[in-house]
């Protein structure tokens, strides 16, 4: 490890492009993952950005590598350990060297943000902190520079992935709190000590960052009120259906008289709300502004690529000046003919054996049904299909065998039907 | 009007910050949007940055400015005429003479992006598109800046706002084309001439421009198949109810062997597909990589003030440094008394009058019920209701008059209710 202060970047040769030393505080999951993706995106990094990042040190509790070497060899640091201490004391360190620093760190902001931020302009240096809120969301982002000029007047999230599994579960299983909890566990979705997240706590640390970014004014995590979800009911969610309600623990920062206000606690939502429809651990957060009307950005809230997905977003900008399209790198082939499941609408003479016909057709062709829809209509009928995914090339051939078939009336129609990939 | 490249900056005086020359290139729908937003938000601008915007030259076909003088007197220049020429022109006049550029002409960036974005990077100035593809949707800063480092595997986008318009009248009322066409015109939500949005061609534009960004390869217009929605039937919509679909009208950008496929045409969704919710005038888009799963992003896709707000947060962003977390201008105070709309679940002695009395408390402290369920349990019934907004203090002193009542069993459950409030 180089500490040069005079040379923030070391010369690699030109191929490969300048060095971008980067520390690495913490190695769990988001650390962890973050050493693992880095590498393997540093060619195109170096393509587009002509600087290659590089981890140049790692310090947890037990290896042997001290904090202060590891912000000592570095151009930025990414603080991944979490908690308010020795968090607090890295960051201000990292800074007072003139470091950038990128961190995922809610509670660490939520408590000490307007100190973190002041050295962050003191030092000249930027302090960086997508990950903190919403996972890969690009909340923090969108809210610091998309809307940096906007009046905003409310940021509605579900910022906590653990508790909208949970009630995701209960609405759609009937499931008890307890019995979603544990499934929750099991999968990963849960810590075993829930805690935090059940009880708002966690959405509150998030909810406190949020609206010190929409409204420009100081906001603690102990302005935040929070309720969480532990005495919410499946009785409650079945009488939410009657009423055509979703239930989820969403956030609230918004301008009211007399100030701001920022909650956190179950709210039933109305189908037609933005967020009525996120599901799972997925987070999502909608801003209101009477001149943006609304923006709504939704995405997975946790897990280790995820969150060091956004972490890497926040390391490739403090390495490089804004916003230039950078020359492309590739040249890659535009191609035509893709695969695609397809809709098709026959209008057919109603006799035996049609759909069987129909289906040989399809079958020659490479294409099979996945579901069927058909309806008499006195002497005719209208079949209505979907087939699974196919070359479009082949589907135009089978719809031009199919349009040839004696008991076929007009001309076949055909749409594409996009499958479900997102689970 | 100065013009002093040596000074890009003329001062203002301490109390205002130094000013940043804009120069309006058009002044239609959203340039006009753009000349009203601006001075509204100038004085927070120039808190949070130090530097005021001013708007100090109009060019339009007949008000007698040409654009070279709105050009020489810019700090940027935003170019919001629309289509091929002079908008080419004078987009690289503005950045030969070294200025900044925001733009929202998608049909431009199609057709010549790569010409303005190498001149961008010759002249290192910026040249910004936020409002070109989504609106207000922050598509374009998600791609270049958060996920400048990710591997995309897919962007899929509704990135029309009149033919999903169209779209969600159909599959809404029944309405054929013509008539849900007609009520987008009566709208606004289409221009007296739909072409190019009805038949794909914008949204070809749009997924041009993602596609560049997203893989890092050239894309022209000219690669873009596209296909539109005239041909489709309120037939097709009721198909796709029975087979659980939604129809949009979908641009993909995708990997595909050989290459990418970058395409727009009609597609059917699965229910579970991010954007099947998509409803109305709205855009959205979605991004999908291995280590971020997808974002999913959604907003108004055009209008005046939401595209002018685009243009705002590039103004911003091309004025200042990125990712300072500015100090605090104001301190708000932090309001903990609330208005919400409340969901109230009472176990109660099934007997009569017991609804009215419950009403009645309720009345007393300013809360009217908007929707109730009762169910009979035997000796017991369950009274389930929604009640209007009010202030929490209130609600929480009638549920404390309810829990007194005679034939309530239990305690009284509230949660919260948040209204519809987005259309």
């Amino acid at each position: 490890m180089t500490s040069d202060p005079a040379q923030p970047f070391r010369t690699e040769g030109e191929p490969s492009g300048r060095a971008f030393r980067i520390g690495l505080l913490g190695h769990g999951t988001v650390g962890g993952a973050l050493a693992e993706l880095l590498p393997s995106r540093a060619d195109h990094i170096a393509a587009i950005t002509g600087i290659r990042p590089e981890i140049t040190g790692v310090h947890t509790r037990s290896n042997g590598t001290t904090a202060a070497e590891v912000i000592a060899g570095a151009d930025l640091v990414a603080e991944l350990i979490g908690g308010l201490e020795p968090a607090r004391t890295y960051v201000l360190e990292a800074m007072a060297a003139g470091k950038h620093v990128v961190t995922a760190n809610k509670q660490l902001l939520a408590h000490h943000g307007e100190e973190l931020w002041a050295a962050a302009r003191e030092h000249g240096v930027q302090l960086r902190f997508e990950a903190a809120v919403a996972g890969v969301v690009p909340v923090i982002r969108v809210l610091q520079e998309s809307l940096s000029g906007a009046h905003i007047d409310r940021v509605t999230g579900i910022v906590n992935g653990t508790t909208n599994f949970i009630l995701t579960r209960m609405a759609e299983t009937g499931a008890t709190y307890a019995d979603a909890l544990q499934e929750a566990q099991q999968l990963g979705y849960a810590e075993a000590d829930p805690t935090d997240d059940v009880n708002g706590k966690d959405a509150a640390a998030k909810m406190a960052i949020l609206a010190r970014l929409a409204f420009d004014t100081p906001v603690h995590i102990t302005d935040v009120a929070y309720e969480g979800i532990e005495h919410l009911t499946g009785d409650d969610m079945a009488y939410a259906k009657d009423l055509d309600l979703g239930l989820k623990l969403i956030g609230t920062a918004e301008r009211v008289e007399g100030g701001i206000a920022v909650r956190v606690h179950p709210a039933f939502l109305y189908r037609g709300h933005p967020l009525a429809s996120v599901n799972g651990p997925y987070n999502a957060v909608t801003v209101e502004s009477e001149a943006i009307t609304e923006i709504t950005m939704s995405g997975p809230g946790a897990g280790g690529p995820q969150t060091a997905s956004a972490v890497m977003g926040d390391i490739i900008s403090a390495m490089i000046p804004p916003a230039s399209t950078p020359e492309t790198t590739q040249s890659l082939a535009v191609v035509k003919d893709v695969e695609s499941a397809f809709y098709v609408h026959l209008e057919v003479a109603d006799r035996p054996g049609v759909l069987a016909q129909v289906a040989q057709v399809l079958g020659l062709q490479g294409a099979s049904v996945k579901s069927v829809v058909q309806k008499g209509l006195g002497e005719n009928a209208r079949l209505v299909m979907v087939v699974h995914p196919l070359l479009e090339s082949k589907m135009l051939a089978a719809v031009e065998l199919i349009a040839g078939l004696d008991f076929v009336r007009g001309r076949p129609r055909v749409i594409r039907v996009i499958e479900e990939q997102f689970v």
